[in-house]
């Protein structure tokens, strides 16, 4: 029978403690939040929901077609101009999604005969471009530009390293700097997700390549998302004018993708201009990143130092993370749970975000449920 | 020189007449649109619109996290049960664009040691998800089930079959009964993007599967889009409850991308139910897309019969097929125009949309400004 294999699996993930089902949240939650991306608390600040409201009213529901037919309008050009003057960088190209935006920029800028240089702790999305570019790839240690150095010796034809910014599972950053300059010695590109560094590293959220010292760098390029600290959807990728020209007539994930809906577009320009009149935001996520993960190893746990927003706690066990974060919620505490194989390493953790927009007793409060509940 | 192999792409595109560039509308575009995939010219209906403001409101810029941690809104639940209800099917799982969830389907239902058997028209995505998927894939002749038997008689394992139901390009219709049927007596399962049937073919707009008598199949699974007839955006995956479940657990597009925005979700879910309140929209876009192919060969032109609402209209050469959709442009019609590589058989062709709520009026000023500026 067509599909009977997926009753076999399924029966193995129920054995293994692994089955992932959806749990649809009300608008009025009572849950004090530190699972979401929402870094700044900017989903529903109401500059960036009117902003939403307004684009849907103004410039329809959808965005009608691909960008290069009818999906272009001047409020996505607008916020191009915006998010690339904002980070320094000479383009900006938005996508549907920030899924979109890696498999865009690491499938055009690694062409047949190049080499991928991929950092092993690399999100699904850049995994995923990898395996669609027509180079080879070569999964490298993490966070380790010696090993990156070395990969890129091996070849001589055109090449890329390509890394998150900040690991969204232990919330580590990247050694930018460094890999930056070892990729330039060898004349190879470098493709970097900021997804969770942007609107939280770097001055006034200009993130983690700006911080780095690489904004408007010719051999780098950015991508990040509009879902995470600017409280919307899709993605963008950063970079020289050249190669997001390239993007357009080469990157299959834009020209055969309906562009990103006027809401999202219209959200995401809201809040960066909300950002960037209000800059105090991203260092104030960093703030409470670090009073987290404080009290969290003050209480005993054994908690990653975060480098961006991302908290990350380890647990004994998938069941026990499963748990912890099932009694977390019933405490009345939402907070990610990571296990595999969502995680590179086999660890399961507890994911805490550290939102700007938390007060001292959210945070109290929330720590002490994590250790009340602590298995 | 890090990206400097990209000047040397550009140049030869710019040789082949083959650059592309992005013109961005204003709001109130005076052009008449037959370009967009806006099948039901619902994108801007305020129901529409307001659908996709009130969401915005009352649940945030964005969904704030993967589906899998804060992502899934009641909303998102709501639209799933209504897509599946009104498709026939038992479950569906929304999707941040149509692109990702044929990423999902394909790359989830063909695992190692699977066969895909893929048609050589199908669209960029379910080829990406080709790619991607654990499993080997055989392409096979357009629209030929005999080719796909034969296919399948190769193989023993798992296997599926992937197909548009309606082609992007020339707006012709796969053989769909037939298909299922050859998949069935070999035990495989049959993968059906209905991007551009749902909403147009079809019972009320039902799609191409629903059309086929497949609704409801326990071996048919179909993915359509939130961003053509429902003028959002989005994807989604419709089927058997037990491969919708699959697919929250092993979907790599699903579990590491943020959920849909509030705003398309709640924008798709206002047109769904407009759709099933005017059932005769999608009868009003099959009646356009007739006439336009009717009048434009009665004047003359190559035009493919539509099996849904798009008419393809071939033009001698990508260059003449540019300056073709350019003169109609300037003649204050917009219409899409496909060329390599974008068109699997290198033919260059204008791509016209049968929208629903064109006037005999519009449709007569469309065929006369088309023939006017024919190369």
């Amino acid at each position: 029978m067509a599909f009977g294999w997926i009753d076999e699996q399924a029966a193995l993930r129920r054995r293994a403690g692994l089955v992932r089902t959806l749990r649809p949240r009300p608008a009025d939650s009572p849950l004090l939040d530190l699972a979401s991306n929402d870094y700044l608390g900017l989903a529903h600040h109401p500059e960036v929901t009117e902003g939403a409201a307004r684009a849907a009213r103004e410039w329809g529901g959808g965005a009608t077609g691909s960008r290069l037919v009818t999906g272009s309008t001047e409020l996505h050009a607008e916020l191009e101009r915006e998010l690339a003057d904002f980070c320094g960088v000479e383009a900006a190209l938005v996508f549907s999604s920030g899924y979109a935006a890696n498999l865009a920029a690491v499938t055009a800028l690694a062409p047949h005969g190049s080499l991928i240089v991929s950092d092993a702790g690399n999100h699904a999305s850049l995994i995923d471009g990898c395996r669609l570019a027509r180079g080879t790839t070569q999964v490298v240690a993490h966070a380790d530009p010696e090993a990156v150095r070395k990969a890129l010796t091996t070849h001589d034809g055109p090449a890329v390293a390509v890394s998150d910014t900040v690991f969204s599972v232990d919330g580590d950053a990247a050694p930018l700097a460094e890999l930056a300059a070892v990729c330039r010695t060898r004349g190879a590109g470098l493709v970097v997700d900021d997804a969770h560094g942007f609107g939280v590293l770097g001055a006034g959220g200009r993130g983690a390549a700006h911080a780095a010292g690489l904004a408007g760098a010719d051999d780098v390029v950015v991508t990040l998302t509009l879902s995470k600290s600017l409280g919307s959807q899709g993605g963008a990728v950063l970079g020289p004018a050249r190669v997001i020209d390239h993007l357009v007539n080469a990157a299959r994930t834009f020209i055969f993708d309906t562009g990103l809906a006027p809401a999202a577009v219209g959200a995401a320009l809201a809040a960066l201009r909300l950002l960037r009149r209000e800059p105090e935001r991203a260092a104030r996520a960093r703030t409470v990143a670090g009073e987290l993960h404080a009290r969290l190893t003050a209480a005993g746990h054994e908690a990653v130092r975060p480098d961006a927003a991302v908290v990350s706690v380890r647990a004994p066990s998938p069941e026990q993370a499963v748990r912890w974060a099932a009694d977390c919620r019933a405490a009345g505490l939402a907070v990610g749970c990571f296990r595999p194989p969502s995680v590179p390493d086999g660890v399961s953790r507890l994911r805490l975000t550290a939102r700007a927009d938390l007060t001292e007793g959210q945070i109290e409060r929330a720590v002490q449920v994590i250790g009340e509940t602590r298995p």
